[in-house]
C-alpha cells in the first residue's frame, strides 16, 4: 500500500493528458496507484535496477573515487542505472566505461542485492579489467586498483559495494564462485544490516 | 537514444507540474530523456523486473493457465512485475499467491534473463509449493502440477517459462543447480532465440 513512496517526487499530473491524478487502487488490484481524474491513465512505479562490476587486473580491483553525490569523495565500484534496451550484462559494461574509462572482459554475474527500502535491485558482475586500463573522467575524481590489503574499506560509499568486495575476497579464497543474493537493509554510513539468502 | 520507444505511452506532459515535456539530451548525459519544458524536472525510464518462480510438489510443477492477456489461455509459471518496496524473493512468493493462491518455500535464484527487446529483465526462483496446494483465482482460468513427461510446451505462454522449464529439467537431471543467465530476443509465438551467458 506504499508503493508510492519513493518516487523522489510526488507525482501530481498525468504524463499522457496532462490533468491531475488521485490516490487510488485500481480495480482487479490490491495497491494505491496514481490515477489520472481525467483519462483514467494508471501510473506504475516499479524497483529500479542498478548494475555495476568487479573489474580485476593483475590481482587488483578497479575503484572509482565518486565526483558526484551521494557520497561525493567515497570510494566505488563502477555501477549505475540500467537503461531500456539493454540487458544486465550491457549496463554493467556501460558504467564500468561512463565512470572509469574501463572496459570489461569475461563479465558474468556475481550478486543480486534487494534494497526494498529504496525499491532498487543490484546486480554486480565480475570480470577482467582489459589491459589494466582505466582512467578518471567527469564522473569520477580518480581511479585506482587495490590490492585486497589496501582497500580503504572505511572509505567505500555503499554497503553494497562493502558486501561485494567483501564475498568476493572470501570466494577467491574458497575459489568458488556462485551467484550469491542478499537483501541490504541498511543506508550508507549506518552498520551493515545484512539478511544473507540461502545458497 | 531509444530509450523512450518502450513505455507503453508518450510521456506527453510533466508529473510534477503538469506542463509540457521535450526530448532533449541532459547536460552530463547521453541519452533522450523527456524534460518539462518548464520546471526541467527529466522524466527518467528504466526496465521492469519480473518476479516469478518454478514450485515443485512430488516432482511435478505448478503452471497456471492465463486468464489475461497476452497469451490468455497459455500456460505459464506465476510470475509479474516486481513492486516498489519488495525484494525480489518476496515478489516471487507475492506472484504465485496472487496468480494461484499458492504459498512456497525455500526459493532460491534459478535463473536472469535479459529481454532488451521490451526492456525487462525476469528474475525466475525455484522452491517447493507448500503443503502442495493451489487453486485458480481471477488472474488463472486453471492451475495444474504437471509431471516433465506431461508440459504442455507447445502451449506454453512466454519463451521465459519455456526455457526455465527446459533448464530446471536438464539441471535436475545434471543435480547441479546455479543460478543461469540468458539474454531472450524472440517474442511469444516466435523461434526462440536465446543467447545463454557463460556458467
Amino acid at each position: 500500500m506504499n508503493d508510492v513512496v519513493d518516487s523522489g517526487v510526488k507525482p501530481g499530473f498525468c504524463i499522457r493528458c496532462g490533468a491531475s491524478v488521485k490516490l487510488a487502487i485500481p480495480k482487479g488490484d490490491n495497491r494505491l496507484r496514481r490515477i489520472c481524474i481525467d483519462c483514467d491513465f494508471i501510473h506504475y512505479e516499479n524497483p529500479k535496477n542498478v548494475v555495476g562490476c568487479l573489474l580485476e587486473w593483475q590481482g587488483k580491483v578497479l575503484l572509482c573515487k565518486r565526483a558526484i553525490e551521494p557520497r561525493y569523495g567515497f570510494w566505488t565500484l563502477p555501477a549505475g542505472f540500467m537503461e531500456n534496451q539493454e540487458s544486465t550484462i550491457e549496463g554493467a559494461a556501460r558504467e564500468a566505461y561512463e565512470e572509469a574509462t574501463a572496459q570489461s572482459d569475461d563479465l558474468r554475474l556475481f550478486s543480486v542485492y534487494n534494497l526494498p527500502h529504496i525499491s532498487q535491485v543490484y546486480m554486480m558482475f565480475y570480470g577482467t579489467l582489459k589491459d589494466g586500463f582505466a582512467r578518471a573522467n567527469e564522473e569520477t575524481l580518480a581511479v585506482d586498483l587495490f590490492h585486497q590489503s589496501d582497500i580503504p574499506w572505511s572509505e567505500l560509499a555503499f554497503p553494497v559495494v562493502t558486501d561485494t568486495l567483501t564475498r568476493y575476497f572470501e570466494t577467491n579464497e574458497q575459489n568458488k564462485k556462485g551467484v550469491y543474493c542478499a537483501d541490504i537493509l541498511s543506508r550508507p554510513g549506518e552498520p551493515l544490516q545484512i539478511v544473507r539468502h540461502r545458497d
